[in-house]
């Protein structure tokens, strides 16, 4: 890196530059591994492969001869409501194909749909979508006669314990606590004394837009968080995903300058060339994401807590849960 | 917005356009106001003016015949360390002249300064620089004899009390706690018994790129912050002042595609055409901050947290620090 450009450069995600810069120069002093390094370190077992019938494939039009591919993972269950099934028929019946992104909003979202909405100009949605209740923004788990042993496991890693109340264990602004979960970033919290879940609005989340409550949306009209996590959306508003390549076909679009970011003119529309499930797709790479439940993702996760390799001075001591996140990579 | 374009659209800061809407189709319960209908109805007193001699104006060459400035305002004392007299200098000596954005990094920062950093091939810099030592990452307020009342009050906001003691009062995950202070995001803690305060790294946060510890870098090489917070830097990078205006010149640049976000090759650049100091720019607006310490910014900071405007059906409860972000206005 050094050797490229010679700027004094802030080093981010991985000091290896940095660090292998100074081994060279006679500091050689093992650094404690960084994020990255750990992850890079992670045994093949500690990865799981997401099937591509789970993944949402957006194209639009290349630009100066590059190709421009955003690649979605559908949230699983127990997030998996009413909307993600929507998002598999919408994709099936090829329902995007021709719509637009409309607005870019700087530090906020980016979003597409149908450029003419709800106007009689729109195009039909396709049958058999179904209307989901602001109920299910949030999930209740729940101990039952005849759980596994995993299943309670999993229950306790979320922090509800064998008497069904939830044990707080961090502090963060927005819930009682948080944590990683299958591989999604998940609030927990009381609702009217019953542990309750949902998926949070981390960068590269992917939410329904939709009207005023109580109208959740269809999911045809999506959004991706392009700047800090607007948490106060978490329960307001459904994720039913997340970017796990090309964000920044998105997130470098230029803003949009009405209102919330939508864009002034249609001209400046960009048009979805089309979206289509992985399953479609012939030339996808298969990915795979570390399991959040792995002993590599504690390592990792502390790491980012706690930074110790060479740049660091002050590690902080604590990460919020979208500073933490889930590492996605092509297999190998 | 409906009007506009007919789509279900995510709301974000201004409920406005669909309150409205709701109204028009007889729904009139009259919502708690919005965060931004609250910064709107401000009186001119809560507003205070930012000095053109504390701003920066970079200004990047026309794209498509449209101008491209980016305003940063300068971080005051007691966070004005000797980065930002150098920043002055190098402003006044005009050394940002030709030079370039060199790295844009998704979710991170984008970075800007000589592309010909520390090779021979750099631009000299002017003279009088100083360095600064790492112990002005962190400032040390404390009560002296003969402190005024509003100088004991300034301690006792920051969480700092009469005994010298900090006292924790929220659920950040870097800090003992966090406040707003001048109208800058701050956290706070205790450094070896000491309480410590320091600006916190949220989107549009201005710091200066470093190479490894003990180098904390001069101020020539500058980044701000384009994604969500990166709170690990933290305590471990200088803040200098923050994006006021036009950061989606900055965050809307194509990504850079070698390690670390930095472009691959030179082409990719985006030339910096000049940054001046806001007293030598001519057509310069003047620009004022809303007074973290007026009535109107709690009430703006409390709808934030609890957001109960026509939109929303679960208020959060709490916000971090970085999602209260300090309204800016052009003077009317």
């Amino acid at each position: 890196m050094l050797a490229l450009c010679g700027a004094a450069l802030l080093v981010s995600e991985s000091a290896h530059a940095q660090a292998a810069a100074a081994q060279a120069r006679g500091l050689t002093k093992p650094s404690p591994l960084a994020p990255s390094e750990i992850v890079a370190a992670a045994p093949a077992s500690d990865w799981v492969a997401i099937q591509p019938s789970d993944l949402l494939v957006m194209d639009l039009p290349p630009l100066a001869g590059k190709a421009r591919r955003v690649v979605i993972q559908l949230i699983p269950a127990p997030f998996s409501q009413g909307w993600v099934g929507n998002i598999r028929k919408l994709a099936a019946a090829h329902w995007w194909d021709g719509m637009a992104v409309t607005r870019v909003q700087d530090n906020y979202v980016a979003q597409w749909g149908d450029p003419n909405g709800e106007t009689p100009k729109a195009k039909p949605l396709p049958p058999g979508l179904v209307t989901v209740p602001e109920s299910e923004y949030i999930v209740h788990p729940t101990y039952q006669r005849g759980d596994t042993k995993a299943q309670r496991q999993t229950l306790l890693s979320l922090g509800v314990q064998d008497n069904g109340s939830l044990k707080p264990n961090d502090r963060d602004a927005y819930s009682e606590s948080t944590t990683l979960y299958l591989g999604w970033p998940i609030g927990t919290g009381n609702d009217h004394g019953r542990p309750s879940i949902w998926p949070v609005h981390c960068y590269g989340m992917v939410g329904v837009g939709r009207n005023l409550s109580p109208d959740t949306g269809s999911g045809a009209e999506l959004y991706t968080v392009i700047g800090h996590a607007p948490r106060h959306l978490d329960r307001n508003i459904a994720l039913v995903g997340r970017v796990i390549s090309g964000i920044d076909n998105l997130s470098s679009l230029p803003r949009g300058t009405a209102e919330l970011g939508v864009y002034a003119t249609a001209a400046e529309h960009t048009p979805i060339a089309q979206i289509r499930l992985g399953s479609e797709v012939a030339d996808l790479p298969r990915y795979q994401y570390l399991s959040t439940e792995s002993a590599s993702f504690a390592r990792y996760a502390d790491a980012r807590a706690n930074r110790k390799d060479d740049f660091f001075i002050v590690p902080a001591g604590g990460a919020d849960i979208c500073n933490i996140p889930v590492p996605v990579r092509k297999a190998p």
